[in-house]
């Protein structure tokens, strides 16, 4: 991949990431590990969260506004690291910013199409917007796609019992009509799934290729800058920074001990 | 109790409830049984749900818009069918509401106080704030309060999963340790855990009582006019009215089949 040189070492690239909650984090991490030497600022609608069990009209509401606030802070490019506002809201929110925007929907396809059987877990507005399934066939047009809701999955792994053995029980339940397909490859469609991964990768066995949105840090190289030393991270959230700060260390280990609460779109 | 009857007949009267979803419907029920000459207007919050895990500052400027909004329909009375907002807004909104404002808390305190041990389950937020104990506590100084947050009991209801074993084993988690304290009474403290009963009941035993706030019915009676015939019905969503009406069939057998959505506050 092609990278560009900081033209003025003050100024490192700036990406903006957001999600509804701590989700994205997995996505956060992800990219600052690649990209250290970046700035990032991460927005959590904590105010609005979850986004997905509410309809795309509010979705695309709540996202355009944090799009303005990330570009006033200066985001040299913007990540929608949640799979609900990829889903319904990145077609409307790529059409009016400046800086590129990225989803997490394309980097899981372009992994995932190269199957003949997948499967596509999500929350239902994901799974409801058929979004992976139009865009898995675009690719691959024979390919076989079978889509369903895990909506427990979120809280559950919000209350930080990953790992218990009523995750185990729910992953079995929401998980065993695709099991029954023989997918050769499972699409985690929601940036919290990451952190069940044991669990889901323990029932479905190892023939089923787990796939998340990790691929997104090579796409996004094009626009990242290499710099010299350690960029920043700042957080931001709509709702209890407090609540915010203590949930991303229990449950995604990222120290987010300068969020700051932002309630200029409740 | 005193009831007025109706001074002119085509005047019923007209109670507002709300909830952050549909929760609350399991007090609209017992009050629409009760009162089935009134005419109701429900308003279920469902672009801010849940309600449970944000920050009382937000919980506030939600309701408040909520209260203008059912007075605007001309409300006679408002009952804030939601244990959140009541431990956290109640007095808020009270204080600027020129028409009666009744919590759910009031209700199940008065019901809990004559015991000596009481346990009390709720919403983080709810448990946070302490209301449950410091009003217990006014009524009977010498009464023993154990709280504790069960965060995932909403999504399990909201998911249709109650009777099953994966709800039996999370009710058995959560209320171990107050089991462990032989209560006399357990307050259920949200407005969704009534679906559960038979799970909280079984594992409690018989000699724990289950207190809901289903003794408001009476609390209201003074503002209540008796009219012949029946009343009517009204419900507004501030996202996705067909999810609504689906969810609330499903989970709470309640027809609210003309939901209509209100997005003036989003």
């Amino acid at each position: 991949m092609t990278q560009k040189k900081c033209s003025a070492p003050g100024r490192r690239t700036r990406i903006g990431v957001f999600d509804s909650g701590i989700g994205g984090l997995t996505v956060y991490k992800t990219l600052q590990k690649k990209y250290p030497f970046c700035d990032f600022i991460y927005y959590a609608d904590t105010a609005h969260v979850p986004y997905g069990g509410k309809s795309g009209k509010t979705i695309i509401a709540y996202t355009e506004k944090i799009v303005s606030f990330l570009l006033r802070k200066k985001a040299d490019l913007i990540v929608c690291a949640c799979n609900t506002a990829s889903a319904v809201a990145l077609e409307s929110i790529s059409r009016n910013s400046p800086v590129p925007v990225h989803g997490v929907i394309a980097a899981a396809v372009g992994d995932a199409a190269v199957f003949s059987r997948v499967a596509v877990i999500g929350t239902k507005l994901t799974i409801k917007s058929g979004v992976y399934e139009k865009q898995l066939k675009k690719i691959n047009k024979k390919i076989k796609v079978k889509s369903l809701p895990a909506p427990l999955f979120v809280p559950l792994v919000e209350e930080g019992w990953s790992g218990t053995d009523v995750a185990e029980k729910v992953t079995g339940i929401y998980l065993a009509p695709i099991r029954r397909m023989r997918p050769e490859a499972l699409i985690m469609g929601c940036t919290h799934y990451p952190i069940l991964r044991r669990e889901i990768a323990d029932f479905m066995g190892p023939k089923t290729r787990l796939v998340d949105s990790s691929s997104l840090a090579e796409a996004i190289s094009g626009s990242v800058r290499i710099c010299p030393g350690a960029g920043k991270s700042s957080f931001y959230v709509s709702d209890d920074p407090g609540h915010f700060v203590k949930m991303a260390k229990k449950i995604m280990k990222v120290s987010a001990g300068r969020a700051q609460l932002c309630t200029e779109f409740l």
